[in-house]
């Protein structure tokens, strides 16, 4: 008898959905009771919430829910960045375990910024391998980049999203008037990922940044331009992102500005945003690519004045650590199957992939990403105020 | 402007194999290198093994890869039942993570029991969001159960498998020459899952162990016979997965024996092994099943005589704490979004599903149970003795 062989062949539909729902704390507003009693089965639901969120949200939320009579437990996490941790996310699965979330119905609820949102996507795609959730992005980065992504994770041993899941929740809540009570500082960091995305992708957004940038981040992304600017950021990250839910394709555009940005980011917690990180890669990358003769002076110039008009810093010292580049460059590299696979902007609206870098071309490109920084007129000067 | 709403939609293609392979040690024997160099790209791979492959094959795998030069580390881990943690998971991301895994290529493998391949499997679908890994089972259970399944798993808080993912590794291999290093309490247990799947789904599998249950165990399923026996559980295994392998539909007749037993083996973890408390659940269920006119007293006779010929228990006192047996269904019951789903055998080689079980009746099987229990012979006396 030969020896046995045998094949499974399946496949998992994935369809979810994001919508945009102002006023959606307002007790007036049946949207968000309607959706929770869609799924209700009479148990206890786990509403989670950062600690913004709780201080400035906690009792608008307390209110709604009792209104609509959804019985439900409210639980507190920290938003911070360096309290994105696997221990957390036990604690979150204590608590489903606690209330008897069951494996479909009375499904949790995540109100937070892209911490909070990334760490109970994690333990609820753990949790009895994996129930739904429904996602309420407060952030202006949560609102055009978490709100999208398939992807859940916390930092593990210094280093940025190390454990994680691909767990789309199959509902995304999107309310601008949240951004009305995020710091300059935070729009900014969210205005990163959308710098990031008209760099690559979409140059009419690109252009609208370099035009609105300081007044969308005065406005707090409220003004008719600023939805415009968020719908373009969030139907192109939709594009790249739908046919490479679980990055099967290593080469992927939306990691411009995540090669270098993970371990500086990381390395300094304290003091740079994650979008601030992402920013400054895309920085170093554009000075990469005028090296290559892909932009011209002007055009580094335009972006860099750019980022500077949203607010966001366009030099950091860590980037003066060509070490430290590099020892991200090798890891993001393991992440890359050990290709660069480095995503720099061909031109603006479109992005190509390098895979020759060297050490001294990149120590280059910072030393000029130093010069290029200094001339910059701080246009917002938040840096360095923490929230 | 009316508010935006996108939508996103895509799906995943899996595709898996299972294959039979033996002498995979065998220096003369080409199959685990080939595969291993096929995805090699210059890093150290990752292999993992619990201590009962340690002790009994560390050396003889050590020689193997040396033989044909695989650079890689080998790392030992627990295989208890209760060591099934996220700690162990943790262990394995910094080794994973230290080694440097790539992405996809050098990637690790699992050779061991249920437990080591299902915290790898975890390990493997959360580092770095997921990574490709190898499978091979050394146990019975592990090559007729673990071998197909999608799931990864820990136990958390006292519950088994409250922690879990959807990750099945691209290839699995099965040497049966390893069940010859196997105690015979641990092939009866093997023998529990293959027990529950012929009473489900495969009338001539229940009838080969009812016939040759004792042989089989005493060779260590090394014959003609028990090679069919296994291809027939694995085949039957992937006929029920491969159209629900992420358990959309909670109605799953493979579950049957997993409804009660899944607290009565965390809270007795020093006395029963999995696959003895899964064929006591078929048990009760068939009792339950007798009670409603299914299954007649012969039926269930030849149920009990059948198990105890593959030298499983027919009684354990759990069975007769009603109070136990509640929870556990009202745990299961959580895991079925509420409902009972009950798998009970209709006919041999048939399910149906109950939602409509009451104390009582559960009560009144489980002393139905004990009796029946204590008629059986026990044809192989290994009980009590722990591995």
């Amino acid at each position: 008898m030969p020896p046995s062989r045998w094949t499974v062949s399946t496949r998992l539909d994935v369809r979810y959905d994001i919508r945009e729902t102002p006023g959606l704390l307002d007790p007036a507003n049946p949207t968000l009771a309607d959706i929770l009693t869609s799924d209700a089965r009479g148990g206890l639901r786990l509403v989670l919430v950062d600690h913004a969120v709780a201080r400035l949200y906690g009792a608008r939320i307390e209110q709604y829910l009792k209104e609509y009579n959804i019985s439900h437990r409210l639980l507190e996490l920290s938003g911070d960045e360096n309290r994105k941790t696997m221990g957390q996310v036990l604690g979150i699965i204590s608590a489903l375990n606690d209330v008897g979330t069951l494996r479909v119905s009375d499904a949790p609820v995540a109100i937070g910024g892209g911490v909070v949102l990334d760490v109970v996507g994690l333990a609820a795609s753990l949790y009895r391998r994996g129930i739904p959730h429904t996602r309420i992005p407060t952030t202006l980065l949560a609102q055009v980049d978490v709100s999208v992504a398939a992807k859940t994770g916390v930092n593990y041993q210094g280093y940025r999203n190390r454990i994680g899941s691909y767990n789309p929740p199959p509902l995304t809540l999107i309310d601008p008037t949240f951004l009305r009570t995020v710091s300059a500082r935070h729009i900014s960091n969210g205005a990163g990922e959308i710098f990031k995305m008209g760099l690559i992708k979409d140059a009419a957004l690109f252009e609208l940044l370099e035009r609105c940038g300081p007044a969308l981040v005065a406005g707090k992304f409220q003004s008719t331009t600023a939805a415009e600017a968020i719908g373009r950021a969030i139907a192109g990250m939709i594009d790249e992102l739908e046919n490479n839910l679980w990055e099967k394709e290593l080469r992927r555009a939306v990691d411009h500005g995540h090669s270098f940005s993970p371990l500086v980011e990381m390395r300094h917690v304290h003091e740079l945003l994650h979008g601030e990180a992402v920013a400054l890669d895309c920085l170093l990358s554009a000075v990469i690519a005028h090296g290559r003769g892909y932009l011209g002076h002007h055009t580094i110039d335009r972006i860099a004045a750019t980022a500077a008009g949203l607010g966001l810093r366009t030099w950091h010292p860590a980037f003066g650590d060509t070490a430290l580049l590099m020892q991200a460059l090798t890891d993001t590299m393991r992440h890359r199957n050990g290709n660069q696979n480095l995503p720099v902007v061909r031109e603006i609206g479109r992005a190509t992939f390098l895979n020759d870098v060297s050490t001294e071309e990149i120590s280059d490109a910072a030393q000029h990403m130093r010069r290029l920084g200094e001339r910059q007129e701080p246009k917002l000067a938040h840096h360095g105020t923490n929230r």
